[in-house]
């Protein structure tokens, strides 16, 4: 049977052998969230980046910026880290350089890994299909916050072990926490995320309606794949 | 409001600030379990080793030493890793040195904290009524299990979140998570746990007396701190 397994930091990337396994990388408020949304609305591809400067530098490449840092809007950027920016027609058929507090340093980390995808609520079926098709081992990589666990992606790589658990058996206590705390907040998300850190940052900057639309199972059917250094879907 | 924060890996203890916190060291499988146990029964100190020679080097000085590698028994070593072992009468006034895979790690890791004081099921309402005397703020560190996240350290530190919930608020997601789990988990930890890594690891050495013993509320009232590199209570 194959395996799955949840790295609940990117810090804690050092325990984990990635080379036999298919990561699912995670940062539903709100990186992964906006990837999978920019590609539901056709953009060409997304080159993520750890650092702000290397994604800045794209721009004179023809690249639309975007991301943010602390939650906000990086200054020149042309894009911040709401998913409904990445609904523009606009966007179409263009290439995106993507940099997060979070999400991109996520991706970074999952360097070596036999495959890398991208996972959120919005394309939570299309990932546990994708994922069903492969014959890999599975590491969900959750972003966190600057190190820290945070729940949101906890959830989510608890709804992926939940949802696999009759084909893909976890590998240790990390996914059947993560499983046991989805299963107590599948029938409410957002209330239960209430009191969580990153949903109380968040909505000091006054986007509640991101973060509900974050947490919207299946919204979308894509499932980006990162290919030499490109995200595509 | 004091607050209390969860490190749920020691390889996570990079994110945390220490000097203003009593740090509770935990391993509920068994290092801390044990240690509770011995001062309950009159041990007059434990010096905790995160190296195995160290730790072996004591028996010159006159210490008992003790202590397990992947839950086994240490060859030389006059005792290993169960509870019930730190019952005997003769151990009354004696000293131990003590080393284990992941607990004395935990405590080692944990330098540079106000305070550092030893928690387990056994004397876990001893340890609540402790920190809630006490002014400073809070660091649960969960042992785990190499590097990895465990149920049952994490069901522990979601215990004391639980408990001291009026009169200590949580930091960030761990504890928030931590405490949703204990909430799911209380009213039978040993159901609970039973597919758990590391109940599964011990149940193949066949100790599940200990297992239940380490997962049964108050049975102490001793509460061990480390002091000048020694534990006493």
């Amino acid at each position: 049977m194959k395996r799955i397994d949840v790295c609940l930091s990117p810090d804690l990337m050092h325990l984990y052998t990635v080379t036999d396994r298919t990561i699912v990388v995670v940062d539903i408020l709100r990186a992964t969230s906006c990837m999978t949304t920019a590609f539901a609305h056709g953009i060409d591809s997304i080159a993520p980046f750890a650092k702000l400067d290397d994604c800045l530098a794209m721009k004179a490449k023809g690249y639309y910026t975007a991301g943010e840092r602390d939650g906000q809007k990086v200054e020149g950027f042309d894009l911040g880290n709401s998913p409904f920016e990445y609904m523009d027609e606009k966007l179409k058929g263009k290439k995106i350089a993507f940099t997060t507090t979070n999400g991109t340093q996520a991706i970074a980390k999952s360097e070596g890994a036999k495959e890398i995808i991208i996972g959120s609520f919005l394309n939570l079926s299309a990932v546990t299909n994708y994922l069903l098709k492969s014959d890999d081992n599975v590491l969900v990589v959750c972003a966190g916050w600057k190190g820290k666990v945070n729940l949101e992606d906890t959830l989510f790589a608890g709804a992926l072990v939940e949802l696999l658990k009759e084909h893909i058996e976890p590998d240790c206590d990390a996914p059947l926490a993560a499983q046991h705390l989805y299963n107590q907040a599948k029938n409410d998300l957002v209330g239960f995320l209430k009191n969580s850190s990153h949903v109380k940052r968040l909505a000091r900057l006054n986007i509640l309606k991101d973060i509900e639309f974050c947490l919207t199972p299946d919204q979308y059917h894509v499932v980006p794949v990162l290919r030499d250094g490109v995200l595509k879907s």
